[in-house]
């Protein structure tokens, strides 16, 4: 593609460069940039510089944070429970529901031997050193982590390494979406759900 | 939404200022440059701010450019045609189709009652001025602007304005699109593609 000027090309070009972003839309995103006021685009620019620079992780649950001691201390309120996540967009996630109110352990990544991420790579040790140090305040361990195989030999790893301690491992539910169509469920979540299926309570609901 | 800290927010709430993006896909642009150099961040910042505060508009086109003399006269070949479009994307646009070697020049957005964008505020009475003192040398306009009511409106107005002078006034055809199905062709396009139908020539495919 030919563009009128080398400005809007390296823009272009650098703002191709973000995931799922093509040439096309970033061409459309600069010729925006350029009808707005200057200071939207300062703005935007030192946020991200910002957001870069200054970004620390929390040396004890390693979620995103503005300090490397987060806010979970004393914002959270059940301290004898511990949701283990792949990374920070799920931590977000699960605080969005609602439903669970102890700490965060962010592992950072699962194990992929194909993406040579090994258990060193992820924050496996501290969370052992973790429920060790609580000396039984952690009753429970939520493995959080995404039914792939990857997401499965990481919940196995980790359940493995934390049997020598009083704590209660649990994972999340899988089956069928709520509102999904069950003529439209893939083989194995529908197989599974069948054979792990649940006593019907009337009063759960 | 929560998020883990006031970097990240404060990131998600500007890149989320930008057309097609919510807070869900910003949050992802903004975890990806997390995972990236500094370098990558920083790179991406300053071609935002470079291309906001130093791109300029030629006086002659008013196309974006590096300088107020764009490079139109070297590049152009042919000074007899010159090409209204509405704007910079629709230069692009067609440079892409080689099939047009003449100058452009660029409006800077259309008619538009509603938006309140009257002929005063676009780039027409330099267009005059242009042919005007062209002396001649200008033999052809073509009047490149989207097939919608505020595009016809527009194209009137400007052909009306450029009547006193000796040029050729021609517009870009409208019709189906190649390789488009004619059964989900809409009934005004095809009428007109019927009612405007042209000579089958052999040799001119």
């Amino acid at each position: 593609m030919q563009y009128p000027s080398k400005l809007i090309e390296d823009a272009v070009n650098e703002i191709s460069k973000l995931p799922g972003i093509g040439k096309k839309t970033a061409l459309r995103l600069a010729l925006h940039l350029l009808k707005q006021e200057v200071k939207e685009t300062e703005t935007l620019s030192s946020s991200l510089i910002d957001l870069r620079q200054k970004t620390k992780y929390c040396r004890t649950c390693h979620i995103i944070s503005d300090s490397e001691d987060c806010t979970c201390e004393s914002i959270r309120k059940d301290d004898s429970q511990l949701c283990v996540v792949e990374d920070t967009p799920d931590v977000i996630a699960i605080q969005n529901t609602s439903q669970f109110f102890g700490y965060f352990h962010v592992l950072g990544g699962i194990i992929s031997p194909i993406e040579g991420i090994g258990p060193k790579e992820l924050n496996i040790e501290s969370l052992i050193e973790r429920v060790k140090k609580s000396e039984g305040r952690i009753k429970e361990i939520i493995l959080a982590l995404s039914p792939t195989m990857e997401g499965d030999t990481t919940s196995f790893y980790i359940a493995k390494k934390l049997k020598p301690f009083a704590v209660k491992i649990t994972t999340i539910a899988r089956g069928i979406p709520i509102g999904g169509e069950l003529e439209y469920a893939d083989e194995i979540t529908l197989g599974r759900s069948i054979a792990k299926r649940l006593n019907y309570d009337i009063t759960s609901e």
